[in-house]
């Protein structure tokens, strides 16, 4: 029976970082603020779904893909909120040579649905594998791949 | 495209306290320890809701409010669990001259309810924000605003 | 009306440790990993829940269980999410002389199903109670109570 692999132990600064970040970026999205939402991610960062033909890229198209989603909600009367929860990190600080540090994190996400006058549902639950880079101004995500459960 | 504001680094040492804080918080409410729960306000603190037609104010107050709910529930055989999650912190170290440390948190409430034999569901999915204080004890809400999804 | 009892400054170092552990453990028993979900668990570890009609004892019985569980669910077409919040972790430092450091966490725990194909839904909320060892590779759990919120 194998030892559970933990992080090296300067990994764990990143962890509260990283959790923070998850809260402003799904508040972002849940409130329509789109242009930060894509922001959150990497210029050239990646948004792939297994239940999406193809994968979102660079965030512009980030952008216009959210915009459309709460677009759609919104007229519909319906609010989204996402929860990003038990929060895995695993660093890779150091190993590039580069000032900023990477990371990876994998979480599972669950998206609920309330319609205005109406009864809150959990909608969704999904599993979130994320690569992260620090830069200067905090933490960006520059390869997501969010996997529905009930499409495995 | 705007990059993401995120805290200034020394607030980050606030964020795991503040999610512990809320961790006990919701348990003391859950269990019904109404006077315990009240004491994690300011004596002058405020209880606003979006639900409720007016604030409620003081510890007296706030103790007195949910020990009413909790009786009702206890009285019905339900189990009330709170869960707060998706916590992002702004703190205003240092811009009052006083010793204590302040903290504004905004973050999402989830309701579940749980009847005696019964099947656990969710009952209200709600918007929390926050005015937070750090006495000698620790840290203290002065004023809560708790806006329910489907009211808004 | 007694002020609310926080824990002493040193703790808060192993809070994120031990969200991570949860986090990691919660994965590795979703993805029935089994034996690794056992190692969790201090070797003499137990597993207590007011469900079943025994405790659990040891990585062997606790990886058992867990194998059947997570067969019968996967046969079934069935996966399960289990997260853990509202994590409340007292620390017991220096208290016993030994090098390693223990610590009691209580937390809620919520069971989430999503069928192959269809809704995902919460089905269980409980209750989680655990004491905890630090040994060198990390945090082990050596004694786990798990009650259901709906059996109480």
């Amino acid at each position: 029976m194998t030892v559970t692999e933990q992080p090296p132990a300067g990994v764990g600064a990143a962890y509260h970082e990283i959790q923070q970040f998850y809260a402003r970026q799904m508040q972002l999205l849940d409130d329509g603020r789109v242009d930060e939402w894509a922001a959150t991610f990497a210029p050239q960062g990646v948004f792939a779904a297994n239940a999406h033909p193809e994968p979102t890229k660079g965030r512009e198209a980030i952008a216009a893909a959210a915009g459309a989603a709460h677009g759609q909600l919104a007229a519909a009367g319906i609010r989204r909120r996402h929860w990003l929860g038990m929060v895995a990190v695993d660093g890779q600080d150091g190993q590039d040579g580069q000032d900023g540090t990477k990371a990876r994190a994998r979480c599972y996400a669950l998206v609920f649905e309330i319609p205005r006058g109406g009864q809150a549902a959990l909608r969704l639950s999904t599993l979130c594998e994320d690569e992260l880079e620090r830069g200067p101004q905090g933490w960006l995500v520059t390869h997501r791949a969010v996997t529905r459960d009930d499409l495995v």
